[in-house]
Parts: structure tokens; C-alpha cells; sequence
């Protein structure tokens, strides 16, 4: 029995932040000291590095389980199942629902009650609940549905990665571009297929790593109020990154026997466009190989980060056709992998 | 393979509240108007329905995630493993760290990555994540680590519960008396002895029932500021709860055909002892039984409900000795048994 992905759907809310729209903002170093460099100058350097020209924000009216409402509704209907059907529905996040305005995060209910009262699912054997896991919690979400369905307690799941981050961003900070929302949704169930979930890695970084991404202070030391944002030690998180992530993913890899030459697409976590490229070429050089052409989605471009939702978002773009130059086929290698807040690092090998 | 608990662990913060240092609250409706009864008569009809007398409050300079570092430090000692042999932390919550004097939710680290950094664990496969699932949080865990122990993805897994409901009550709410502060955490792990756990089942009712415990505003509407706190429907829940949990422990029971006679001791939450004592009244009445003496152990009178570690605190209680005429033995069956926001039921039967 193999556990293999049957529906994907995702929600991109329709509110575009482009780079432009933060050039009013006043960005200061951790310090509370200004830049040396103009604002303008800043945003093209970070243009450079990340990749991010643009990124979107959650409607007003919504909080991140009503953009996983409607990811669910499409994943759903995808997987052309019954969702009373569903054993379980896991939705990966990590700043709970926030309200546009608010400071507070609500995860009581938890967002997968919400989403499965959204659904109108009355079935109570369809179990609900949240995992927070920083950025990889949808991938270890899906690692966790699978290990559901492989001890014989669930058939059918439901695994979600909603955030809307631009709810606990400091605009005094110029990480704060980074960041976007948005939410991703697949079915996982039982297949007598060759194909679906081959392999999976995870990992905690704790000892030294734990608080290098977290919710801290404005950068702007002058405001007295006690309101913490997200926040990260960006070159530290770039040099962890670079030592820990190729090796997870070769772990991931090397445990299914599969040569690397067959691996097809690396749907990996989008924070940071130049780090994505040189985690990819080391992990292609722990194999002595070079990096494939268009072996790499991306979506960070026009999307940014949007922490759980980036990778489930990507990998619906891809099989929908919706990224140029990108598509995979009936039993090709593909990989999941992710990193964040935890420290996590976490990878899938999947044949589609 | 069997799966059992080897160790466990609690921490009961030392700050004691009780009854009579809610006697000068100003309590209210929650459409904001004054009750007719005085104070002092509500606090003694309160203590005679949910049995509270006095709750804990975690001091000034802890938050949940110190208490469940306390808890678990014991809870691997009493195990006699080495922590870094850990394959899972897995750590029930629903308002993440609070700092006293806060508003702000924090779960970024995870809590669970926040007390792997503290008990120094090294090893970067043991995988920390944060579930949320209401009260029943902790069993649910439970449940997570016994799956992945049997699709043969862990063998030793950390289950912690931990909550500072102190922090997000509402002082003009009657039902702030209920909550309370604490940590309970367990040790899992493989064993080849006739023991551990036996059976399992989850529920979680959100159609109708997702927002019987909410998040809102405060009873006192003349406050303008738009912090919300913990809330409840209560007579709702109460009905709620008589309704599903007994038929949910029965349908835990019965999957085991171990027969009631057999079960001596139920653990279950404790929110409210009238309730729990009609839960068990109920589940008993399914068999055309009587409730024997003493089946369920209680803490509520000195500790009120304080959520996810309730039930893993009762445990490691009994276990200690620590609460009169309350003991298990070696194969003895127990059950553990929940019901929380979500609104989510569980229950586990086990061999000790």
C-alpha cells in the first residue's frame, strides 16, 4: 500500500504588495539606527537577493483559516472525494488566526476546526487539529498523515499550510518584505499505485539554532508599546540553511536508493531566491553533480514567503500549469523540501 | 510491540489562588450586566458545581513553555533515558508562551523546540512540534506518538501538555475561576510486555459545537480596548459533553472487548466535577452500571482545569502517590478520557 497525493488546491489572495508600496516605509537596523543607504537602494538590493518583487496580502475580511477554507474547498473537489470521507484534517501553522488590525493569535478552536466547520463536515470521526513546525509544517504535516495512514488509523487526509504573516510584520524592519500570505491544500490516500511518498527526513535544530527566527520588538526603539513581530537573524538562518539543508535532503533521498539523476523537481520552501539556489547546488554537490536546468519552481517572485503555504501552493501551480516552463509528469521523482522557524528542516521524496 | 508509558512528570506552579481572592472581582453577564447575587454567594455556588476551591497561577517570570520544561525534565528522569534517544517532543498547547502582564500569543520556536533547547538536546532527529487540539491536547499527543511508534517512525517520544490559562482570563468573567496553570509530560516508548496502550478514539465536533470555547471580548463592555480572552458557553459544553464523551469512551472501551468490569481507574479532564462525575455516571449507565468507588481520581479542588496537563499531572499523581486513596497497579486497566475546545473528544485505554 503507497500514500500518494490526490488532490491539490491553494488560495492567492488577490491583494498585490509590490516592492514600491514599502518605499515610504522607514527601515531601521536591530538597533533602532537608520540605514545608511536610501530606501530605494535598499529594496533593489533586497530585489537581488530574494527574488521578491511582489508578494500578497490576506483580504481584510479574512483571517488564515478562511484562505485555508477556500484552498480546502479546491483540494477537495480535486481529489473528487467526499469529504466526510476524511480521517483526518491537519493544518499547518503558526501564528493562528490574527484579525486585520489585531495583535492577538486565536488558535481556540483550533484552524482545522474551523476549516472542517467551513466544510460543513459533520462526520466527528474526521479528526482536526494544528501543528506548528515553523515553515516546514505543511511537509511534516504530510509526514505526519502519513504515518497516520501507514499505522492503520487513517485512509483519507486532509493536510493544509495557511499563515498571514503580513498580520505580525514590523515595518520598520526590512525583512518585513519578505514575508506574504496565502494558503495550500492536498488530499493524501491509500493507493495500490507505484507511486506517492517514498521517503521522508525531518529535523530539529535546537541546541544553538532555536531562536533564530522569532517574535520580537519593532526595530524602531522610540515606540513604547509592547507588540512583538516576526523576526529573524537573516545571515545566521542563510548559514544554517546552506550546512543543514542539502544533507537532510540527501538523507531523504539516499534512504529510498533512487539515484539522483532521476530526481525530476525540488519544490523547495521559497524565503530567499539566492539561498534556495546555493542550498540546491550543494545539494547537487554532495553528488559531485551539477544542478539540472529548471530542476526549481519558483514562485517567490510574485508570491514572497508565505511560510506553510509556499511549498503546497508551488506544487498546485506546477500540476495546474500555471508556472512557465514547469510542469511534471505520471511517475516522476520529485522532492519536498522545507526550512524554518524551529529550527526545522524537512524533506519528501515523491513519485508523482 | 506494545506501546506503554515509562515515565512521567508535573509541575504545579507553587503561586496558590484561591475562591476568596476572586471575592473582590466586579463579575458580569455577558451581555455586561451585573449579576443579582453577591460575590461571595457566586464563588460558593461555583465551588459547589465545578468542585474548585483553589487554582495555580505560574510566577511572574514563567511561561508555558518553563513549565513544561520542569515537567519533562522529571518525566525523562523517571524514564531513565538518555533525553537525546528521543525521536519525538511533541507538546500540547493552544495559547502558545504568554509572558505575564502580555497579550501576545508566541509560538515561534514551537514550544516544543523551546524545551528541546532548554533540556540541551543535541540529537537534531528528534523532531519537536506543537499540537493543538483544545483540553484534550495532551492525549491527543499521546495518540500521535503511539502512531508513529507503530508505522516504526519513532521509538521513544516525549508527550508533554502545558498551559498559562492565567493569562488570558477574563476578570469579569465568572468562568475565570475554572482555569489554571500547570504542566504535565510523559515518556513513550516500545516494550515487549503485556501492557500500554490498547485502544484509541478521537472526535472532533465542530458543525454546530467549533465555537462553544472561543476566544473573545471581555463580560465588561465599558472596556474598549479589544483584547480578548478565554470563553465559553458552558451550559452548552455541559450538555455537549454529557451527550458525547460517555458514548466516545465506550466506543474506546468496547474496540478493546475488554469488559467494564475490568477498568479501574478514569482519568479524565477536569473542568467542572459535577460534569465529570455525570460523564462517568453515563458511560457506566451504557453498560447498566453502577459508578464503582473511586474509579476517578481527582485534582480539580485544588488545581482546577488547567487544560492539556490536567489529565498527564492526575497521572503522574496517582502514580507518585501523591493523592489519597487513589492508587494503580501493574495491569491494572485505566483510561484516559477528554473533552475541550474544538470542540474535540478523546479517549485511551491502557494496560499499566
Amino acid at each position: 500500500m503507497n500514500v500518494k497525493i490526490t488532490g491539490t488546491g491553494c488560495y492567492i489572495p488577490s491583494n498585490v504588495e509590490t516592492n514600491k508600496d514599502f518605499l515610504e516605509h522607514e527601515f531601521l537596523n536591530n538597533d533602532g539606527t537608520p540605514f545608511k543607504q536610501q530606501t530605494n537602494i535598499i529594496i533593489k538590493k533586497f530585489k537581488s537577493i530574494t527574488g521578491i518583487g511582489e508578494r500578497r496580502y490576506a483580504e481584510a475580511q479574512h483571517s488564515s483559516s478562511d484562505l485555508a477554507f477556500f484552498a480546502a474547498e479546491k483540494a477537495i473537489a480535486d481529489a473528487k472525494i467526499d469529504p466526510e470521507e476524511l480521517d483526518y484534517i491537519i493544518f499547518a501553522q503558526n501564528f493562528g488566526d490574527i484579525k486585520k488590525g489585531a495583535i492577538q493569535s486565536d488558535a481556540v478552536p483550533s484552524l482545522a476546526s474551523r476549516v472542517k466547520h467551513s466544510l460543513r463536515i459533520k462526520n466527528p470521526k474526521c479528526v482536526a487539529y494544528d501543528v506548528v513546525f515553523g515553515c516546514p509544517g505543511w511537509v511534516e504535516g504530510t509526514i505526519q498523515a502519513y504515518a497516520f495512514i501507514k499505522a492503520g488509523i487513517a485512509k483519507k487526509c486532509l493536510v493544509i499550510g495557511s499563515e498571514t504573516l503580513s498580520r505580525v510584520i514590523d515595518k520598520h524592519d526590512r525583512d518585513s518584505m519578505i514575508y506574504s500570505d496565502g494558503a495550500g491544500a492536498t488530499v493524501m490516500e491509500t493507493t495500490d499505485e507505484d507511486c506517492g511518498i517514498i521517503s521522508h527526513e525531518s529535523a530539529t535544530h535546537s541546541y544553538d539554532e532555536a531562536h533564530y527566527l522569532f517574535f520580537g520588538k519593532s526595530n524602531n526603539l522610540a515606540l513604547t508599546e509592547d507588540t512583538r513581530y516576526i523576526k529573524m537573524f537573516g545571515r545566521k538562518i542563510y548559514e544554517f540553511a546552506l550546512t543543514h539543508v542539502p544533507s537532510a535532503m540527501k538523507a531523504c533521498l539516499d534512504k529510498s536508493g533512487i539515484p539522483i539523476e532521476s530526481l525530476k523537481k525540488i519544490f523547495i520552501h521559497q524565503a530567499n531566491e539566492k539561498m534556495d539556489e546555493a542550498i540546491v547546488e550543494r545539494f547537487y554537490l554532495l553528488y559531485d553533480k551539477e544542478v539540472p536546468k529548471d530542476i526549481m519552481p519558483m514562485t517567490i517572485h510574485d508570491l514572497g514567503n508565505s511560510s506553510v503555504a509556499t511549498i503546497p501552493t508551488l506544487l498546485d501551480s506546477v500540476i495546474k500549469g500555471k508556472i512557465k516552463d514547469q510542469e511534471i509528469h505520471k511517475g516522476d521523482i520529485i522532492m519536498f523540501a522545507s526550512v524554518g522557524a524551529g529550527m526545522n528542516i524537512n524533506a519528501i521524496l515523491y513519485k508523482y
